[in-house]
């Protein structure tokens, strides 16, 4: 990449000749690994603070190399992934842009996109960083999860600045269609109010719920009763409450409004079953079962 | 079962030799068809009010006859099973026994319990009736999506009244121990609040979080980027509006119960999340992700 950022122009490609993949867990070894099994990295350095995570990383042939020193690893790369939960690359910016190379693209894989676009914008490393969020997971942890797959047919939502330059957009679209991804392109402060409604308030919702569950006087018999309805709308409440303090943390304004509107229905459908207004309930529900309809299965 | 119901004695078996299923969509053509498949049930008669339906359930082997004639079905019946939706079921019952067999067994599927359990007793019937709820089903309706196996490894809560026989109890248990069904025997009152919080709760949750995203600002967006997580938990908003009014409308003081317990959980949490009360938030965490570890996976 360095060349095209460099000339400006050519044939945009995906191919990074060193890449720095700061945080090993399942995004960023699965990155790493698919990179790497498409031909699209060279070498390929996974940074981390846990070596066991980093040894399995390497043996399961994800990366090329490991290590515990950041700076070692930003040493000519020209793409660095910081794929560290997403508080910790916010912070992490400014230290990892003092070491890396003046014409390395940067890029991120959190789930909230607004505050490490704004980071990196006043560290003046707006043209050259890119946030990415794939919409991609598994229950697993760790590079001992990674797929080098896990990112087919998921869509990858890409979030440039205003400053972002082209070539620079171009190369990580280029680079996360090669996974196999549907690459969409989103404002960071868009894509934040809308992941607070697709994927904020479900969370919060199937905390509640099996939380709800847990102080029953019932508890243990909604246990024993508990069926796929039960287990599908509270599937997410397993979630590490960390993660998410830091999804809070960061989004809490666009949470919090959707977690109003959530309120708002919640309680005229709880007004509704407590005065028999079955319209209302009708009314509701089609809204309900259009929405999904239109969300699609599996 | 006539013999043993008379003797009062004698192995209890599930054999009978002529069933009536009043009500020929998923739960009772399913039932029907597993009865015949493990030889349980001898002539079989489905009664409904939709010939196509009924006809797809003959053309299938799961009843040997269909007829939209109750009485002509209730004629020699030794086990009536009332597999219409819950709240036709408890209105069907008086004309049901009314031209049913003095000695045949009657039970139900529905997921609402005490009404029809209530409705039993009050027409005389309660020694031979026993309420039965299968926790089974699929997204397809119809006789067209009924399945042999549908009941094998679910729980099935039989829900027997005070004046329920024990041999009447027996049969029923042993009928759905030999669908492979895992039986628990519940008191209907109970079987109603436990479901109001495992099932009805979520049903609800499930309404209100699809008709948020439908009413939200995003919508478009929202449905573009909704990944696994928000599938999961509104997987439920696709069930049928009037199913669920009929449970609702059975069910109410309890699922009221259910969601008033709801909304306090979702309350707190809203203002952990506010307030930035991370101990709060963990604490509410943690208790969700407790309860649905023990709820288990699938």
């Amino acid at each position: 990449m360095r060349r095209h950022l460099a000339s400006g122009g050519g044939v945009v490609t995906a191919r990074f000749e060193r890449v720095a993949i700061v945080g090993t867990g399942l995004i960023g070894a699965s990155l790493a690994g698919a990179g790497r099994a498409r031909g699209l990295f060279g070498h390929t350095v996974g940074v981390g603070r846990w070596l066991a995570n980093l040894e399995t990383a390497r043996a399961r042939g994800l990366v090329d190399e490991v290590t515990t020193d950041v700076v070692a690893a930003l040493e000519g790369a020209d793409l660095i992934v910081l794929a560290t939960p997403v508080a910790t690359a916010v912070s992490q910016l400014a230290d990892v842009l003092r070491h890396a190379s003046g014409t390395a693209v940067v890029t991120d894989v959190g789930s909230v996109k607004a505050p490490i676009v704004a980071e990196a914008s006043r560290l003046g490393a707006g043209r050259r960083f890119v946030g990415a969020h794939p919409l991609a997971g598994k229950a697993q942890a760790g590079s001992a999860a990674a797929d080098v797959d896990l990112f087919r047919d998921r869509i990858v939502v890409l979030t440039p600045s205003s400053e972002t330059i082209s070539v620079v957009l171009e190369s990580m679209k280029t680079l996360w269609e090669a996974l196999d991804a549907d690459v969409r392109i989103l404002d960071a402060a868009e894509h934040d109010e809308v992941l607070a409604a697709s994927s904020h308030l479900p969370q919060m919702v199937a905390y509640a719920l099996a939380a709800a569950a847990d102080q029953s006087g019932l508890r243990r018999r909604v246990i024993e009763l508990a069926a796929g309805g039960f287990r599908d709308t509270t599937r997410l409440a397993t979630s590490d409450a960390e993660m998410w303090l830091d999804i809070v943390r960061l989004n809490r304004a666009a949470l919090l409004d959707a977690m109003e509107e959530f309120s708002a229905v919640w309680n005229a459908l709880r007004d509704a079953v407590a005065e028999g207004d079955e319209s209302a309930f009708r009314r509701l529900v089609a809204a309900a079962q259009k929405l999904r309809g239109e969300v699609g299965r599996s």
